[in-house]
């Protein structure tokens, strides 16, 4: 099995190391192959997402992301900024169903800005549908503004959009991971308003026909950002346009107050998959040795269970990183008084000792 | 001067009372005029924005509206539901301007669900545009989706658009709002995504050349989610668009733990306006008189400081507001141990005495 290494930018090729590091030391090995994304391909060859590291990709079984983005390639036209590697990635092969877990370690409940009470013991899952709405309708642009009381000036525009077959596919991956947890799935839509978001409503509604054991609630986008923060254990799956669950998979992780923890997987019809922490790249820490590695760890651990089959590694892997934690280890990120403060490597080597 | 009071559904009638109620007590006295709107309208007139409705809001110097929505209209074709009013006023009033502060009273700091040291003291203005964006682009509705890998099936559609005198007017207001603030704006956008906010962006970059003395700072909507739950006291003034001012309002206005008390105001080019409370219809404590009314009667100063120019009454108004809560008295949505519980008559009366 071959998984593409795509550290990145920023503190992405630290972290990555670490999760490296952690698949070397599984009785199975892996081949693994290195290639540059983002500014760094922007660097090595003038694209973010270059030719050899796209096939690299494709020919992968899995891909295994650090993060993207850096100060010096702020000033590049979009086409060419470190972002579109990862949008590129996501549609080229079509990695259409995002699962974040936004998960609260026992250990960590003190790092939450929310009281303990409100998200001790949270564990909620965002899947965001990652290849379609607002991020790639067509047409976009800048125009002249062709009616009503600005007609003739210029004018920014997007299309959203969703296929009815688009929204089925996500919704199945919604209620299948619902039917392997608390049976409770909430579409969150905007139908009051946009038509896109009633069509989604209605066949989402549609597929709910072949889950009858999994409960459905349909909740608006401005409502779900409020209770998210009232009140976050209510949830247990969460399903979404891309959109909004760029915004609302932000915020679940905020609420847990450990970003550095929360790993993603981004999955194709075939469950082939990109596996990237929920952070980004962090330049203003890159190279100092202080990077949380363990969100990259655990995206490694999702790797081996959605796309490589080896649950049992994957299992393996969290287990480590909980004891980990319970040894008190801890990246400054989540520091607090009375534990011991690590660096970027030696929490990667803690994690191959308690393995 | 004539004020339109739209009283609406579910607890919008009771709370708009109390409001009115201040209003009467005032030395000056102001036309009041009351029409049907949201579901009552419907019921009324089979519209939720009446003829009669719209032209009374059209020939008020303001109008003071309480909440729309309610159960049983739920099933109705979207054109005739609740909220199709609120969307229409917006529209043909040319409101704007959404202005909706995000306060938390000392007294209430314990309702937040965040710790008490992130937010006590929280005093943000979120100005949101309120009649372009995606809310009112053309085209939209559902299609036959005319290309890609799900051509020939039914999609969903709709366009975002700011054209860019849209962009300036608002951002003349915020930035105008800073001034008289702490002199910080962040614009709230996704360039590295949408056209649309490429330019909004590329915009509110010129439109700062006219206010050298505000800071302005860029943030993608993902990250001001994620910031408004991690540090909130860092923001002063938020501009966004329409879309995005939805969601992230509605967070921040629940960080406060007391949606029951933030008012808004919707103003026009020439600071016409239409006040409400932040919070909705609430329908399920309809008619029981234990809703919060404060937010309204705040919404009713906001009126008379931007359209009535009474900045006074304003105040006294907020300080009979202030003096109600230092008195510990609460409505059940803002009730702790140690306070005395009052209904929403009783609180409108309270405001009233300390006035
Ligand atoms: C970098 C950006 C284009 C991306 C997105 O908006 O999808 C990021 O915010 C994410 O969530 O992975
Ligand atoms: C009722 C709905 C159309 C409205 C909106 O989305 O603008 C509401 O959520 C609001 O924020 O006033």
């Amino acid at each position: 099995m071959k998984i593409a290494i795509l550290p990145g930018d920023g503190i992405g090729p630290e972290i990555v190391a670490q999760a490296v590091k952690v698949l070397n030391v599984l009785d199975e090995k892996f081949e693994l192959e290195t290639a540059p994304v983002g500014g760094a391909g922007y660097a090595a060859h003038g694209h973010p997402l270059p030719e050899g590291t796209l096939a690299l990709a494709k020919a992968a079984d899995a891909v295994l992301f650090g993060a993207v983005g850096d100060y010096q390639y702020d000033g590049l036209e979009r086409a060419l900024r470190p972002e579109q590697a990862i949008l590129g990635l996501r549609k080229t092969l079509g990695l259409f169903a995002n699962l974040r877990p936004a998960i609260l370690y026992p250990e960590l409940a003190g790092a939450s800005t929310l009281k303990p009470e409100v998200v001790s013991g949270l564990d909620i899952l965002i899947i965001r549908e990652l290849t379609g709405d607002i991020y790639f309708g067509q047409p976009r642009g800048v125009r002249e503004c062709p009616d009503g009381p600005f007609k003739g000036q210029r004018e920014g525009f997007d299309t959203m959009r969703y296929a009815e077959g688009e929204i089925r596919r996500i919704a199945h991956v919604a209620f299948q991971a619902a039917q392997k947890r608390d049976k409770r799935l909430t579409s969150v839509d905007k139908a009051n308003v946009l038509e896109t978001f009633q069509f989604w409503k209605d066949v989402v509604i549609d597929v709910h026909k072949e889950y009858p054991d999994v409960t459905l609630e349909h909740m608006y986008v401005d409502n779900a950002a409020m209770q998210l923060v009232r009140a976050p254990k209510k949830f247990d799956v969460i399903v979404t346009g891309n959109m909004f669950g760029d915004i609302l998979s932000d915020a679940a992780a905020m609420l847990t107050g450990s970003i550095g923890m929360l790993p993603s997987a981004s999955l194709d019809a075939n469950n082939k998959g990109l596996y990237e922490p929920s952070h980004g790249s962090a330049p203003d820490i890159a190279g100092k040795g202080i990077a949380n590695p363990l969100a990259t760890i655990l995206s490694a651990a999702m790797m081996l269970r959605f796309s490589l089959n080896r649950p049992e590694q994957a299992d393996r892997i969290e287990n480590a990183v909980k004891k980990v934690l319970s040894q008190g280890l801890r990246t400054v990120d989540i520091y607090e008084a009375g534990t011991t403060k690590v660096g970027t490597e030696q929490m990667g080597d803690a994690v191959v000792a308690a393995l």
